[in-house]
Order: C-alpha cells, then structure tokens, then sequence
C-alpha cells in the first residue's frame, strides 16, 4: 500500500472516530445503530462549510448544556480533578427530575400494570455473561495506534481501508465486487474473523496501528471472583426467571420491572447525557407464552396515532416517519410481530408524552435486520429528535427465548414455565436409579447433584466422565453406580420455554431530550437580556411552587410559612426565597429552573399565583393558596378552572 | 517457634476468621467495630456448650432468613450459577419495602429539612480515594493460607500470636509487657508497621502463610483509567461541596442527601444482608459554620428519652445502655458535641420508630476513641439488636473539616465558605504580574491556568518548576515572565473549611432488623402448624391490601375490579387473590406477606375487612371500602376510628 493511502486510511479512520464518539458504539450494548440520522449529520461537523441549521443546532445544544451545567441539573462528576469522560452527576434539580421521571415510571407500568419490580445486584459473575452472549458478542475488536495511543475499531477501520481501496481504478471488477462484499459484511463477522481480514489489511500497508486484539467491556476484577459490572439489569431479572415464576402462581404472562445503574465500558464517550459510562436503566422483562402473544388491554391502545418508521420505509430512499395507527400497524404482522409488542409501543408513547416530549419530536423506528442484537428477534425503537438527531431513548424488543434458554444450558436450571396438556400423552423414558452404596463413599454428600446432572446426560454409557456446574468439577461415573432401564410415563403437562418482551428505558437520554424540549428563551422586560425559561409539566419539575415574601416583615413571614408548611405537608416540593433582590429577579430565577407556580406574599390575607409562561397571575387567599397550587401540581385541577374561579392580578411592575 | 505453637496459630486465626465471617471487616468501611457485642457472642458458637440462649436465637435467624428467602423479601443472587457470597437481590416484596423505607427516609430527612438530594456515580477515580485517605487507611494488610488459599488480616494474626506467646511461662516480664504494648497498638499501625510486625513474628515459625501483601478494596481498573467503586456516597458530595454552597445562596448551613449503590470488598462476607459487597447507603452530607454547631430545631427533639451508650459507661465492666433524654446528654458536652450531631441522633431514633423498629431493641452507643474513622471526630451509632447481637445500622458522625480539607489541598480547588468579617482588615499580600508577551509562547494558551497555580506557590523565587494540576503537568516558570511585588489589601471576608456532620444509614441492615422486628408466629385453627406473620406497618408493608373474592362469580368480580381500581388510583399497593383456595389460606398467605388489610368479597354490596394482627373484622359497603383502607394505609385513620364507625363482623369459619 503506498504511502497517499496510509495517511487517507488514517484520516478517514479518525473521521470514523470523530462520528464514534457523537454516535458510535451503541452496538456495544444491547441496541444496535439507533441514531442513524445523527451519524448521517455529524461528520459534516468538521467540514468548514457547515450549514446553518447545523450551525443553529449546536449553538442550540451548547446554551442548553450550559444551561444544565450552571443550574447543576447535569454537570461532570469530580470536576476539581478535571473529571473523567463519560461520568455525571445530577445535581438536587437534575436529581429531582430523575427521581419524577422514574416515579411517573413505576405508576404507568409497575403499579398500573401490576408488575413485580425486583433489584438484583450491579456485581455480575463472569459466568452470566458468558451464557447470555455479552462477553462474544460484545467484545469489540479494537485496535491501537501506536502513535498517539487510541483505539479504533477494527470494523470501521476495515470498512475505510475497502472504500479506499475501491478507488483505485486499476483493480479489476472481481476485486472490487469483494471489497464491495466485505463492505457489506464487516459488522456480522464474529471477532476472530474480522482479526483475520484486518490482519490481511493491514499487511498491505505500513501501519502504525498495532495488531488487533480484543477489548473486553464491562469488566471488573475482583479478588474473589472474576466479576462483571452489568451493562443491562435484564441478566439479573433472568437468571431469578423460575423463582419469580413460582411466586406469580406459576402462571403467565407476567412482567418484571427494575430501575438501576448500569456501566459500560464506552470507549470515547461524549455527548453529555447521551453516552456515558454509568447511567440508570428501567427495564421492563414481560415473560409471555411463545404462541400466545396476544394482549388483553391492546384495545386501550390500538386507536393511538403517531409517527412510525417501519423497515421496510426505512429502505426506500429519502423516505421519513409517517403517522399511522398502531392498531393497523400491528395487524401488519411484518410491522410490528405481536399485541404485546404493540402494546408496550402504545405505553411507551403514552409515557413519554405525559412527561412532555414533543409528540412532533418522537418517533417508533422499526429495525433494519442487520442492526438488531444477537438475541432479538424484533425491535422498535422510541427515537427522540434533539440536536444531535434522532436518538434511542427506548428499547422494544422481542427478546425470544434466547436469553432463558442460554441460562438453563449453561446454568444446568431449566428456566421453563409449564403448561397443562389437553389431554396426558405417554411418553418413553429413560429412569436412572442411583446405586447410593456405591455413589455415597465415591461423591461423599454430593450423590443428589451428580445424579440430576445425569440425567441431563442420558445418552452415557459405561463410564462417562462430566462437568457437573452445581460442583464447580469433572465427575466419573461407573456402571455400577446407577442401572438405566426405559419405562412408559404418562405426562400431562409439557414445559416450555417463555419469550420475552423488553421495554428498556434509558433515563438518562430521555431526561436531555426532555431537557432540550423544555428548554425556551424570552426577552427580559428591559428586552436587553434572553431569559431562560424551563418549561416543565408540574409533574416534571424540581421544585412545584416557589414562594416569595415581597418585602420583609414580620406578617408575610408568617403568611409565607403557613402556605410553605401546608404544601410540604400535602407532599409538594416547595422553596421559599426570601433574598432582598426584586421579584422580577426571584422570577427570572425560578422560570430558568422550570418551577410551575411562583405565589407572592404580598398582604396578610391573599396572595398572588403566577404562571410561568404567560406570566398571569390570579389573587387568590391565603388559605386557599396551597390547596389551589396541590391541585395544579397533582393535576387535578388546571390553569383554565383557576382562570375562571379567582380573579386576575395585574400588576406592570410584576416583572421587573 | 515449636510446632504446638504454630498449630494454636492456625487454629486460632481460624477462630479469628469464623468471627470475623459474622462481625469483622466493618473497619473497611467508614464505621469502625461497631457489633461489639456481636463479636463477643459470637465466637462462643462453635462451642459445643451453647448456651440455650444462643440456640434459641439461631433457630430464630434461621427461621426469618428462611422465610425471607421462601417469599422472596432478599435471595442469593445468581443462584442458579451458585450464587456470589455477599451478594443479594431484592424480590418483589423486598424491593418494595426498600422504595418504602427510602420514600420515608426522603419524606423525614430531604424533605421535612429541606435538603439538597444529589446523584454522584459509583465509578470514581483513584485521585478521590487517594485524597480522602480510603486508599491508605482501608488497604488492610492481608496474607494469605498457601495451603488452603485463604485470606486472614495481618492485624489478627499478629494478636492472636502475642496472646500465645504470653502463655508461655518461661518469657520474662519485659518480653510479656512487650508483647501486652503490640496488642494494645497493634490496631493503630500503618499497613508498613504492621508489615514489619508480622514479619517479625512469622519468621520465628515454619509457616504456610506467605508473606505480607496489601490487598486493594474496591478496585475496579477500566482501560480508561484507574478507577475505584465508591464504598460511600459522600466523596461525591464533598467534591462538589463549592457548586452546592454556591446554589445554596453561599450560605451554611445546607445538607446534601444522597442514595445510592455502594461497594465494598469483604473478604469474607457472610451473614446475609448484615455485611454484603453491594448495597444502598443513604447519606446526609449537613455542612456547617465551626463554629456554631447549634441547631434551631434542636428544641424539636431535645425532650426525647431513649436508650444511649455514653463512652465513659462503656469503659467501666458490666454497664449497658440506659435511657437518657438526648437534650441534657447534649447539655454535657462529652457526651454529644453538638446540638447538630444531637439534633440528628434525635431524627435518626424518630424515624426509626416510625418504620417499626422496636424502641427497646434500639441504642444509640458512642464511639470509643480508638475506634473511630481517620476522618471523624466524634460518632454515636444508632445499634439495634438482632439475633447477631447489637447491630450498627445508622452511623452519625462529625467528620470535621477533614474531607474538604484533604480534597483543597489535593486538587488545588479551596472547597471553602467565607464569612464577612465584623470590620475589615488589612493584609499584606504579595501580587504577581505576569508578563504575557513572555508566558503567551511558553504555554499558549494555557497562560490563565499557570498564572492562577503560581499565585499558590508565592515563595517561589528565580526560576521553578512545578506541577499545574489543571494542566496535568510540571511547567517552569522563569524570572522575566512575571513581576513580583507587595501591596496592602483591605479585606473584608475570610475563608473557612466548614465541618460535615454525617447521618449514615445502612438501608439494608435497617430493613434486616425490621423484618427481624416484626417477624412473628401464632398456631393455625387447627393448632396443627405454626402460621408465620410480618407485623409490618402500613408503611412498610410490601402490599397494603389484599381483596378475596370469597367464592367465584361475575358479581363478585365485579365488585372486586371496582375496590381494585379504586385503590389503584389512590397509589395504594393492592393485590386481588382470585385462587379457589380457601379464604383461610388465603388470608395466612397475605399474612406472612405482611399486608395490613384483607378485604373479602361476600356480597355485592358489602364486604369485609380484616386486621392483620388481631384478625378481626369489620363489614363496610362496596362504596366505601377503598376510601377506609386508604385512609388507614396512609396513617390518616387508626383502626380504632374504623372499630368505633362499623359493625364488627364475626365469622367462625373466617380464618379456616
């Protein structure tokens, strides 16, 4: 390879790094290639003719990440030692919203829809990972360059290489039809093939890239045991599959629900909220009968219309999402593959509408075929515009069996439901029966285990020596220690194993997106300055009603402490702001973190209640004022019934 | 050393280990020793002539653990894989009664106090642990068993041997009061004087143990960088202590709460959820002046009697902890040593109570001056007793300006308050001008950084290098690129490092002695088995109500859809049992669950409502079923209202 075509393989390769770290290794974790759009954008961002909407977009982001920083919504963990990439703290409003968000959460699927929320451990053993398919499957090949110390990925690097090489007018056409096919197939080779073509790559060239080798994610290594920190709480929700079975009467469907942290080994994280290395995860694992997908609510949600990108759509050229009406999109079984996909489709729009994203903004994208993980059989995804694109805030997909099935072969626990047979079939059997005399002095205590596992090994003969997983060794079993007969049994119930449907929630890539949603600009007064204002639901917002003595004395103290004391009793964040500077000032400062109801105290019997974004305000007295602002915020009451019940306040200097 | 010697050794280190199995390696974590009498009981176990007080408690533990596990309050994890020592999942009932005691615990502390709650990661860089002193002061000195691979602490180890020696009668008396001093000390040595210590004692004898070797905790290497899992929450917290103080009006005192996973890395850990390596801490960070530590709701608590461990009482034999009123324990200032940290020992027992803990099985004992944490002035734990013996659950500590101190000096970012001074003063300052057209070329760019770093090494004279923490790197300044000189500077605050009082609350160990609290067992009808009952308050309680359709028809359904939905929409945790089995079973089912309240079906119109406890029952009308459970379930209305408003319904085939 001469040498225009290194330093274009190292140019493009650090383009393809560019685009990774706005967009790039989702594929590491359960969802694959979700921001399409995004990555179509993003490159240009290097190019000097940047377009203006572009160029607004990011202007846009950066107010609004600055905005989230100064108010200590979101801003970098450990800042005072220059923080780490890909870690972030919610500051007490950042807290707070997270904690509405996951609270709205849990009354939409676990309480309305009778889920068992549990809470397994981040702390995984190798083993699980193992048997679920995230060590192969999620080890990428990664590559460094021995110049400047990165790591790229061996896919895209050989991707760029392919592209190059196309280029070249002097290759022949059969040449080119294989690039052409490597091209194509890159992202599906396992990690042990793609070492192989990039090493044949990268022997044509002088590189500066070390040879390939793979980079496990997610690891942790702890003294005691070889330990994983989880990527996902699902393996947790798995692996208890029989005992939570068990506990639901041993009847299906059933769903299990669990909001925790999770941790990936991102190799460049950027984009604030969107891709870090620690972040928290609702996810839903609604385990349903194979054949028996449909759903008995459905009809709530079947007449639901919104924005759908189905596969098919997605292929033809200069294509977009189109609003169309879930119930037909799932009688299209090529859609949407069951009711109960469809179902958590409809909740999942619900959701999130209630929390106030723009339903103009949010988009169910169905997969393309290639860009589903190793063990989804189906997936759509809920794409939420922002500035960086459409981006994956949540995951649905039709997990198959794969995941129980994977943890019963390995486990050596069938993770199985069971169900009753119209009528008892006979069936022929092997039985083994022990020789306990001859089992007990060679197993010493652990007859019980080496006997069921050898039953899972009917077809040994004679000796046979066995891994048993239960003993954590190899066993030898002898002929004298069991004799093996058939008999006919009668059966009336067979086992099978459940799929899964997985709604999964990123929370924090649904909170910036809700951030940017929420997040205005108006003129001050003076009109010489751009306020901000954060225009969250009463359900969303940090704090639901801030409270504001107009001058200090003793009697509005006291009227500010009976209305504050009433709505922290009714449940109602509150803040009193009792600083000396003007109340268009205390205003500005309450708009700008998004609180609903600001009341003045301003006379010893009534008060004033302001809404934020028409900044009208209603007399109301000071005994109604809390309950009046407890029922706005619990939405049992709106602005429109309080327009029409108290009279209006206006008052010029309101704002100034 | 001789033979018989060396076996003690092994044996008694054995010993040592099983105790630590139960009670040991709390001085990891921030608390030292806390379960004294836990560690006084319990290596009387492995002898055979327990007591029958100690048996009776076993078979107790065993009979809670059992039924814990059975329903799915707390399970191994992974069990299918065999699980991982020291790690447990939370079922369905568990988790729910974890979101019970934490919506409490933010009801009675972030709420009720105004706090700040706050979300800092779990993954933290070493920088953060190097500062705070967890990676010097919890590296305990460990070596390991080469014939059996097991860990054992060298400080156990080191005592153990001078207690053997002791029993030597030939030693002199300067050798034996040599051997009382390491015993005394050996506790406060650094990991380098143990090391010489123990090798000093092992070279006298043929041992299996290799030699010292520091065992690192909570380590967790990312490609990234070298990055630890948090064992507390509040070095987050402090790291960020200068935005909190800034979003806080620049005003003390203010307190930040958070909840969150943490990790610890026990090298044997055993008893249940009383020493796991995962789990939820939930920590008040309460910053405040130095000097005024009052508290202005102190008042509110300061007629409180419960029982207290003050030191001096547990320096004399034979004493226990005996009931005081907090408000004079404060008064004697070596008791408590300020209203702050009194004022929270008050909240800490108030909100104890509310969950169910028994009062006379609760202390709050104070740390003797050995067994603090590097950090920590003064500590009183809030302990209860269970059948491992007095438990600490709650740690209160004064951590004293110790953090924020040790993060200033480590990252260059004064984490400091400041205060007006009454008059201001004058002070000689040295002022550094820097000559851009000089610094411009040596650091472009970087000039602002290097200036700023400069200004906190004003003894520098000539040319110096030194080390920019902002910049990552040593920069050397020479004499033409800035000018120095002195000038008077009238100044009117001051600066100051504010002290932390710290609440600390283990939710796991809080609820294992909550469900030991209110396990409890009465006889079936039949007096055939003993039926087992969580006496859970409503508050607690994983489901607050069960309905029971009493036989199977359409009206009844109906009526039970109706009080389901209704309860639902209240927010309240209600479970419909519709399994033919007999209403007797079904109601010993809600029982050993917890719920407080069954209703049954038994009519159209009306229904039944049944105490969990006394299993009495009222008749109530369809109508107005949810509404009495609700207001009960939200502690609105007590069951003597309920007792004194309804026919009491009586039937004798109830409970079969």
């Amino acid at each position: 390879m001469d040498a225009p075509e290194q330093s274009f393989l190292r140019e493009k390769s650090l383009a393809v790094e560019d685009q990774e770290l706005a967009v790039g290794t989702l594929e590491d974790s359960h969802a694959a290639k979700p921001e399409t759009d995004a990555a179509i954008q993003l490159p240009n961002k290097s190019k000097p003719d940047k377009s203006a909407v572009e160029k607004d977009r990011e202007d846009f982001r950066e107010a609004v990440v600055k905005t989230l920083d100064r108010l200590l919504f979101v801003h970098k963990s450990f800042d005072i030692y220059r923080g780490v990439a890909g870690l972030y703290d919610f500051g007490p409003h950042g807290r707070t919203v997270e904690l509405n968000v996951l609270s709205l959460w849990r009354k939409c699927f676990v309480d309305e829809e009778d889920m068992m929320e549990v809470a397994c451990t981040a702390l995984t053993p190798e083993a699980v990972f193992n048997a679920s398919g995230h060590v192969k499957n999620f080890t990428d090949l990664m590559v460094k360059d021995e110049v400047d110390g990165a790591f790229h990925r061996a896919d895209h690097l050989v991707k760029s290489y392919c592209e190059n090489r196309k280029k070249d007018p002097t290759i022949s056409a059969e040449n080119a039809a294989e690039l052409d096919k490597v091209i194509a197939h890159v992202e599906d080779l396992s990690a042990e093939e793609l070492g192989g073509v990039w090493n044949h790559c990268s022997s044509h060239e002088e590189s500066t890239f070390s040879s390939s080798s793979p980079l496990q994610l997610d690891v942790s290594n702890f003294l005691w045991s070889k330990c994983y920190l989880r990527p996902e709480t699902a393996q947790g929700s798995f692996c208890n599959f029989k005992d939570y079975y068990n506990l639901n009467g041993r009847k299906l469907p059933f769903a299990v629900a669990q909001v925790g942290r999770v941790f990936r080994n991102e190799i460049s994280p950027r984009q604030g909220l969107l891709r870090t290395r620690e972040f928290t995860l609702a996810e839903i694992e609604h385990f349903v009968h194979p054949e028996h997908k449909s759903h008995s609510k459905f009809s709530d949600v079947a007449k639901l219309e919104f924005l759908m990108f189905p596969r098919e759509e997605q292929e033809k050229p200069g294509q977009f999402a189109k609003r169309l009406c879930l119930g037909e999109a799932v009688a299209k079984v090529r859609h949407v593959n069951s009711e109960t996909l469809g179902y958590f489709i409809g909740r999942v729009y619900l959701f999130l509408i209630r929390l106030g994203i723009d339903k103009e903004r949010l988009r169910f994208r169905h997969h393309l075929a290639n860009e589903m993980a190793h063990y989804a059989t189906d997936c759509w995804d809920a794409e939420i515009e922002c500035s960086y694109g459409w981006i994956e805030c949540v995951g649905i997909a039709d997990r198959s069996d794969y995941d129980l099935r994977a943890h019963s072969e390995k486990s050596g626990h069938a993770l199985v439901a069971q169900e009753k047979l119209a009528e008892p079939i006979e069936v022929e059997k092997l039985a083994i029966t022990p020789e306990m005399k001859e089992l007990g002095p060679a197993f010493k205590g652990n007859q019980k285990n080496v006997v069921e596992a050898l039953e899972a090994n009917l077809e040994s003969k004679g000796e046979v020596e066995f891994y048993v997983c239960t003993l954590g060794k190899n066993v030898t079993i002898k002929k004298n220690m069991v004799s093996i007969s058939k008999k006919m049994d009668k059966v009336s119930t067979w086992d099978f194993t459940p799929v899964v449907i997985e709604p999964s929630f990123g929370i924090g890539r649904i909170m910036y997106c809700l951030f940017e949603h929420c997040y205005s600009t108006r003129p001050s007064k003076a009109g010489d300055e751009q306020l901000i204002v954060f225009r969250f639901s009463p359900l969303v917002a940090p704090i639901k009603c801030k409270i504001f003595p107009l001058v200090k004395n003793q009697q509005f103290e006291e009227a500010t402490k009976f209305i504050s004391k009433e709505l922290k009793s009714n449940g109602i964040k509150q803040d009193v702001d009792i600083t000396g500077t003007s109340i268009g000032k205390r205003y500005a400062r309450s708009d700008e973190i998004g609180v609903p109801f600001a009341i003045t105290v301003d006379s010893e019997t009534s008060v004033t209640i302001r809404e934020r974004d028409s900044k009208d305000q209603v007399r109301v007295s000071l005994k109604e004022a809390a309950s009046v602002v407890t029922s706005m915020a619990e939405e049992k009451m709106t602005w429109q019934d309080v327009w029409a019940s108290f009279p209006l306040h206006s008052s010029a200097a309101a704002d100034e």
